[in-house]
């Protein structure tokens, strides 16, 4: 493969102070570098979008620095390894990390979450099901929901790529499984592919007495997207002993001007319930143990996935206003090099 | 003991929306009863009055039913058998339960919480520092804090009852602890009796500079029995991992009417940090195994504690507002019948 000149990558042009707007990003020319030693080069084909980004630009505190004006916007990437003088990468290798949205991608190692080898399935799987969506599944429900069978398990942003996941563990776990989605589109998506046993459209009118109807025997646990008022609904219907994992705040626009909510503690202390904030990061030793069971529920059909991918990286500064606009139908993903 | 034919009691005389008034009792003589086959009669030496009966009065959903118009009004006490007709109890037996505000109860044995044992400590202990307060503070701290040696446990009422049996313990276990308290001499009892390493008044203008202060290596442990300003000052200095033990909600003067309060999704999501309600009552069936060992600290003069007496039944129908203002100093009881 002849490697071009120069190639394009989005930077961060100005901080915003909620959710990111196109404005907020630059696209621009730059050299391809060339591989010094200990080095390699990735040739992205996949892109990822994910609601988290928010958080790494925005000024606020948060669980990582902030990327900073004029650097590569941090993201996700899966790609191939076209050049490399680093001894354990080889040209060919597909590999999955924090590579930025760019075309190419120059690595010391650092930053690469893993080889993907899973070379059956295709390389997009490893930013959606296969990765920190379908990963942020498995350990959020193994090791906080602490789900038994005939729990009833409520998920918010139910068709998105950590909720359908979500949703579809619990049921293989033998739970009841309760939807909440935006939209009729989203919730038929949610029975018909992601299994749930019920779904709620969080925009309808009549949202919290049809969530109530959904569960008669009230919630043991909720796996939280969202925040907001649909959490505030569903604590209201907490059993005893629920467990409430707390795994993004979808619905809030901005954290630096601090939302208010009705108080959470009394809902805690009357039913013996706990709050859990699950940060993926935590598991990050461990990637490999979710990867490996959830590749098998998709080889096996067991686990179903939605793409949303649109083409070409000048999608990427709009892509994730359109994610909390929720537009996508699907793992939102953008595709490089008309990648296959 | 020659029994009288009738006693006094407190009833419940209106449905409070807020904390109890001494409007909302009734006192009332009543006949004392003569026990059935399977009762016995028990003459209450002390009257317990806890935060926690609040609850137990409001219309609102709450972990127990509510006491009904007209009911005595639900509450531990301690007392002797004098009359016992009931296989298990005999007279002089020492006991502690439900037994309500009386200065006489029937009995048929539910309600009943323990026989007390600790004959060469003083019955007043089974309410407080051996009671609900201090098995309360050794399940939530052994429990749910999951505290390690090093870690900073902050506590909120923390010469109340359960608070100042937690610091302690928490001292006990190798942990730098902060008290929060109302006032200077609360404060100062803190430090001087209950051994914290630093002591703040929540009344102070500059309270949340002085918390910080305080916690130079930010929060690992929450006991929070207040809820409100104090636990939002708190909940943004937590750590990593951080645990809230939410025991009771002091500041909250009406849960009717719900109260707003910043989100708390965002520090626990930012930190991998966890809330958890407690309620003593799943502990029940555990209660002697925290009693030996309380009983044990109480003895060797490890476990401190304060007790504020007031004479006589007419005292109940105040002394749930008195509780809320803050004004005891100590375990607030109510001694009957002249009792040691």
């Amino acid at each position: 493969m002849t490697l071009p000149l120069t190639a394009r990558r989005v930077v961060l042009a100005a901080r915003p102070s909620g959710i990111p707007q196109p404005e907020h990003f630059r696209l621009e020319d730059a050299p391809v570098p060339v591989p010094e030693p200990g080095q390699f080069l990735v040739r992205n084909e996949f892109l990822s979008v994910e609601p988290a980004m928010r958080g790494w630009v925005n000024a606020t505190a948060n669980y990582a620095a902030a990327v900073g004006l004029g650097e590569v916007m941090r993201s996700f990437a899966a790609g191939r390894v076209v050049a490399s003088r680093h001894p354990l990468y080889q040209a060919g290798d597909a590999v999955m990390g924090m590579l930025g949205w760019q075309e190419y991608a120059l690595s010391d190692g650092q930053g690469i979450r893993r080889k993907i080898r899973e070379h059956d399935l295709p390389l997009s799987l490893s930013l959606g099901v296969l990765g920190i969506n379908g990963v942020t599944a498995w350990f959020s429900f193994k090791e906080l929901a602490r789900a038994m069978p005939g729990d009833t398990v409520v998920v918010s942003t139910a068709a998105g790529g950590v909720g359908s996941a979500v949703g579809q563990i619990a049921k293989l776990a033998g739970c009841r499984t309760v939807g909440i989605a935006g939209g009729p589109a989203k919730c038929e998506q949610c029975l018909s592919e992601f299994g749930y046993d019920a779904a709620l459209d969080y925009k309808a009118s009549d949202f919290e007495q049809r969530l109530a109807q959904a569960c008669p025997a009230g919630v043991d646990v909720y796996h939280d997207n969202t925040s907001g008022a649909i959490s505030d609904a569903v604590m209201r219907l907490l059993n005893k002993n629920a467990r409430v994992v707390v795994c993004g705040t979808a619905s809030v626009a901005n954290w630096d001007d601090w939302p208010q909510g009705p108080r959470v503690e009394r809902h805690l202390l009357n039913k013996s319930a706990s709050m859990h904030g699950f940060l993926i990061w935590d598991y990050e030793h461990r990637y490999e143990e979710a990867v490996a069971r959830l590749a098998g529920w998709v080889r096996q059909g067991q686990l179903k996935y939605r793409e949303d991918i649109v083409e070409g990286i000048a999608r990427a500064p709009g892509s994730i206003a359109d994610l909390y606009a929720g537009s996508n139908m699907g793992k939102r993903l953008i595709r490089l090099h008309g990648a296959p």
